[in-house]
């Protein structure tokens, strides 16, 4: 006389699991950050980090990847770094200089050495800049919005230019992705180069350990002006919808684990491939509490992606991917 | 200076393609009709479904049945067809009598010669009973609910007992899943053996041409009273509700094309597996016409499952499955 | 001790029965393609659509109209085909020329002849260009978007001006609405003429008919291009998002029947008086397997329609318009 | 370079404006309460309800109801009323006592002179029980649930022999419905007589002058212990969807106005015919303030109006009746 | 062997009530209107908002506030009321003069005497143009579009300028929000200046009274040509996502009581800060019916704002402040 | 002419700032777990719990709980752990051992001496069975259902009549909520004492480090069988919606960080007061990543729980309560 909910007896052959839905993630869903300075033949663990580093745009790098590609990678995403505080300046000048800028010579060195290697590359100029702040500015520090406008959008099209699959400017303010997607049409590259908005950038306490692999600690605090607070699930929400509206072609949220509310309500209010970016904070949770007992590397990170999976993420920005790339069947 | 939604763009490359969601039909997800018969070595072309046919219960059908499993059928659907109309009675006997019952011996003859086969039953009493209605009736000819909901239950731990993967009571009156759940478990089936909810019903056109397949044409109006009218939205996902309260594992909406908003309702609803049944007449709409030159077939059928698929469909009960498992590559 | 859903029994009377919701279908929320040509004094059966016509603009015409607006008719749709290929040209010159355009003639004498009718005109250049494009070419034959959409807007205000009371764009692709509404506030008829967007239109195997009836079919295949693909869910909804942002007055989701789920989706989401246009594929399956006696026509059209409104459909352009006056009450 | 949105232009002319949506309201849904005594030949105008009277069920009844049926009115809601006292006792059994329970006498009475009149009957034990509460009760005075649930079984039951289509359970605690749906089954009126659940009634100020029209004033304060309290959107869906699975036919939400965000909570999650009363502080509210002037009464009961129809209201019960039959068109 | 429901017992101590949610209305949460005029030295009570006043800006005003203010006084917000007609004109041109505009010498006033008061100020024509409109009118009397947003965007620079916390546009039309905010940034306002939309205002016969309090009647009739149609839901929601599309910081649905289910329906769609604004006409209906008995005023009130508060709303506007200051405690 | 939304410029002052919503967390929504033991004047620090303790059941525990009630807390969840193995059987008969249950003594003890701390009890048996199964077992090992539900109804009772004010439940499997009510009911704590169901409860890699604290290791693995697969959103809510129907007052989901997606489906659908479980191996990730310097632990905590607010949490669970106590204001 129980009114049960009988919950596993619909899964008893694989013929009728497999009718329960999609929890599979497949190695063309990750997406693995690469970090490439203005050093050559050098490549820097980052401490914070793991089995993560800082390459150099040469032999070093293809040698790391290669393996990586045949057990799999599909995508990465490619962050410069200036260990030479003296190339930055006011504009961030060296992002665009095709002999000298580490993103544009690592597009070119992959696209010749991996050219199956789909590659996406952070738009942003905090990394360039002697100020460490997103775009250009007022005298007063603050953000000139018009021309940081413009600058993104050059960097888009000369990232393009030397071969970008794929342009996801992170610095989440007003208006980029339409002038970006605006530029890129007129360069000829509209139909060619998709673009990924960081659309739901949280101000997070867990960035922190990246500060260290992209080489731009000290200013990190001004950034979080234009990032969304904490508990804003509204504003997250509108946030994604102005990228959209402005034509991108892959929204994020980032963080991934904590904000996977706002994963399934982006999800469900606009409906495009979402990515999610797992950040250094999470990494490092996840890692060093695998690292105190806690529990089994392999079986808490597989648990933090499937959640993210079910939350209704489709592509993955992690650091564990070298690990994922042995643990994944397909 | 035009807002543009540019919608072709984030397609460029086949990983980026893949990241926009998940359009495939695999063949893992079809499920074929087979009617099988009281007869011996014969196989009935059924004229309104042409291609499909009424199987005696030898080798005639596991003749039929083996080139399709080797191009990768998995799944089909069992109807039992009294051609010789002497043996239906008032409570439909011969549907459980173990040495003549056509869909238990087809189940002990498949599960012996093809057991990798996942078979699913068509349960309900109207092919067997002399007066053609789905359960045991008052002398007025009315529904007696509770003999009928424990014949049905009856039904379906036979079949379980013969081998059958998943029941499915196909008459939709309240209270038969909860019944069947219960007696399952009680004969031990319960964690084996999934039930499929034939849940949402419609009183539909467009089932016409299945009277010739089941042999059940005469007293078909009667039955429409039990089914759901066409314009009732709100009908058909209480009705589904009502399945999943008693237990449902999988769920269904029958007929499939001209309900496919139902589809996407009751998914977003209760989000259970879903299974369609694209029924004779949609069978006949798209036959006929491609016939006529109003369009290829294959194009038509392709985009009618893509489309059931786009609602929310997970499982696709179809006349058209030899034809897919050509057209299908996985 | 059973928990039933009693499903029949809040309709035991005429009055209850009333509240259970509307899905009647009236004869004002039909509209009747009518195809109009460069011919003079003749009308042409469409083979592909047996009792469609495409009418000289002459007595013809309105022979053909003044009975079915007896019998209620209260809008059509027109569709100017040239079937003398001589006077297409690069621009689809004819379209706005007064004196030799069939929807500008058909739209004059109409007006005159029969006041009362409202009259929705489609907008685009296919039938009138050279090439068969929806729009103005750049040399390699792709569309040169902002030369066309200004080309429509000229149209839109040319009908508007010879009495259109719907302008209704066709080749869905970006920005027309915006210029359209445009330019008809700024030729005065704002406030008078509105815009239909054909704006959830899927690239669909069930178009192929038409091709006779528009005389428009070689170069069909190109404009797929600007179509949606079957399987995009949130396509069609973004789609649809973008024509109410420029200002649609009523959105359009086509073909119909095997996008019910769409129309409910796009109902919910936007929330505008949904149209859907039942294809002359639809019109087929229906026709031809009705023929082949699969069922009874009207009952197959009426459930056809039904299910429409049940999934959120406010007006239906359908050849079957001339049957279903005789057929719906009021 | 504006972007607007135009809200007015696809309103311009009547065929267009049809397709807007519906929001007429009909003489067939409204409800019309009407409260009958145990008096003789006697109209008593209920202070606090100008133009609403306590009847004596003889011809005084008929000759108030028959000229509002003949302006259409369709349904009225009884409530029985005991001026004398002495005739209530701890079970109320004066409700069923077919030769002197006012409501059994009035059904008779308007069954035969005004067959076509639809009835609902409120049932409920306040009205008939000495200590004026809604159940059986406890020496405490607290609810005692079991008998109180038979009892109202038993009120509808006989309500259904004399000839009621509606059966009201006005005390909205659990499990009520399930009983009477039970028992009008086991009766035989199982699919002849429907049932509407008070399903979300709130323990709200505005049922002051009803008391007064009732009869049931002072003990009013303990009933509140059982209705929802105003803040509680959450029970009060929750509360519909018990009644809902309980079998309801149609659900209420009282009083109306102030609850229009729970109408269209409740319509959207669970989507049956929804009933709304229009309470007595409402009608004391708009009557008071049309007048001292504030706004033409017709003006201000016809916006009330609309606004519940586009909360989602199907059926109203409104003491406005008499005045909405002269002022409807249908 | 029921299944119930328990719907109390949750509640069971202080804690666990806690955890319910809240249905709490703070002071913080109230704005209340204050009427201010070209007067001197004088206070007129509006006869149809009785206890409500027209205000010379002077210390009357300030004698009047400074009580309420100690009380918990948070928000005011300013209409400007000019009772000698001779100084209206076509542009309404006292409305920015520094020295006579009502509002700005009560911002200055205010700003001056108390400076912990945020001001918010109704940003409209209507009350100070000779023609009653609330823009500037083309030669037949139909608004100007153009100027009159550049006009609007001028008061609300002025009245920034003049210390304003938050600009109200109240006309509704399009385009208002996206001027006015690009006027604030230009002028420096931008971060400091809120802007609330009256972004959903009906069409309502409730605004009665408010004529006296804004002596603006004569006029009036035109206004409701650029307010919504009762019973638009879809609309309503439109209108509310153009203003959040153009910037607004808080949305305001208006009236409050008879439009709940759309503060619900909007708060779904945009989550941002919802503000009701409870008319004059809902005054007058809780106040002359607890003035005739039908409830007490303060049970009325408060459950006519906990409903509103269950709707979603977050600000209330409100002619009961004064007696909510003293019976809220908090 | 660029089209913003403006993020941060409604917020300017506190008063506005106060109206964007609520994410304030509050002491009083602190639930703080508590390990009772079976030993004396002892308090064993949790090695993987860092600063949590198993507390023998006398002046140990109230020593250390009396200055959290002082600092504001207000509720606790008690556990009972049996560190002498030999005093467990088959039944877990301690449990209800009214002298010896840890668990009892401790209502008892607490009760009396800090009367206003509300104290929740975990209900399982796995703690005191001898196999350290969460019910009573059949031969084989797996549990026997019924008499299980019979004895967590009676644990429950026996809870309750030491003073318990909430009975949580955490074993998920279907029927307890029900039984439990009705046997709380039956002894007259019905409206009494509330019922927590831990009705979303996962088959999580995060629960690791508990087994130190409860004593319950080496069986951990058995008992994943009865909670839920990380992927499954659709079963989450359905069995959230299963407790409710059983009469829930409180929804849990478990754990909270990595299923914060599922606490807005369940809040979203249900909408119950809803608490979450941040279990020890979230503890474990901020506790250890914050030692390894990722981030400052307070910023690293509150942001994982303001996150949990904003995903619709009302209650949280949480071994960080005795710093929360410090950090929180009220
Ligand atoms: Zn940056
Ligand atoms: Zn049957
Ligand atoms: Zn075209
Ligand atoms: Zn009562
Ligand atoms: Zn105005
Ligand atoms: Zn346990």
């Amino acid at each position: 006389n129980n009114k049960r909910i009988q919950k596993m007896f619909g899964y008893a052959n694989p013929i009728t699991r497999s009718w329960q839905g999609d929890s599979t993630i497949l190695k063309s869903q990750l997406i693995y950050p690469i970090f490439v300075t203005d050093q050559v033949n050098t490549k820097n663990e980052i401490k914070s980090l793991p089995g993560n580093y800082q390459f150099s745009v040469d032999s070093v790098l293809t040698e790391f990847l290669e393996p990586l590609v045949k057990k799999g990678l599909k995508t990465i995403i490619l962050f410069g770094v200036l260990l030479n505080n003296a190339s930055k300046d006011l504009t961030g000048s060296l992002a665009t200089d095709r002999d000298n800028s580490p993103v544009i010579k690592a597009l070119r060195l992959l696209k010749k050495q991996i050219p199956e290697l789909v590659i996406a590359c952070d738009v942003c100029l905090c990394a360039y800049t002697s100020h460490g702040h997103c775009g250009i500015t007022h005298d007063d520090g603050s953000i000139n919005n018009q021309p940081s406008i413009e600058r993104l959008a050059q960097l888009s099209v000369e990232f393009a230019m030397a071969g970008a699959d794929i342009i996801a400017p992170s610095d989440m303010m007003d208006c980029r992705i339409g002038e970006i997607k605006k530029q890129l049409f007129a360069a000829g590259y509209g139909s060619k180069v998709a673009v990924m908005a960081y659309s739901s950038k949280f101000a997070s306490a867990f960035y922190g350990p990246f500060r260290d692999a992209a080489s731009s600690g000290a200013k990190y605090g001004d950034r979080s002006a234009y990032q969304l607070p904490p508990p804003s699930r509204s504003l997250a929400v509108r946030a994604a919808q102005r990228d959209a509206d402005e034509g991108a072609d892959f929204l994020m949220v980032k963080p991934a684990g904590p904000y996977m509310d706002i994963i399934r309500e982006v999800k469900n209010a606009i409906n495009l491939p979402m990515c999610c970016y797992q950040v250094s904070g999470e990494f490092a949770m996840l890692y060093h509490s695998a690292q105190a007992g806690a529990f089994d590397l392999k079986t808490g990170v597989m648990e933090s992606l499937l959640c993210l999976k079910r939350a209704g993420c489709d592509i993955f920005i992690t650091y564990f991917t070298p690990q994922l790339l042995e643990w994944l069947p397909l």
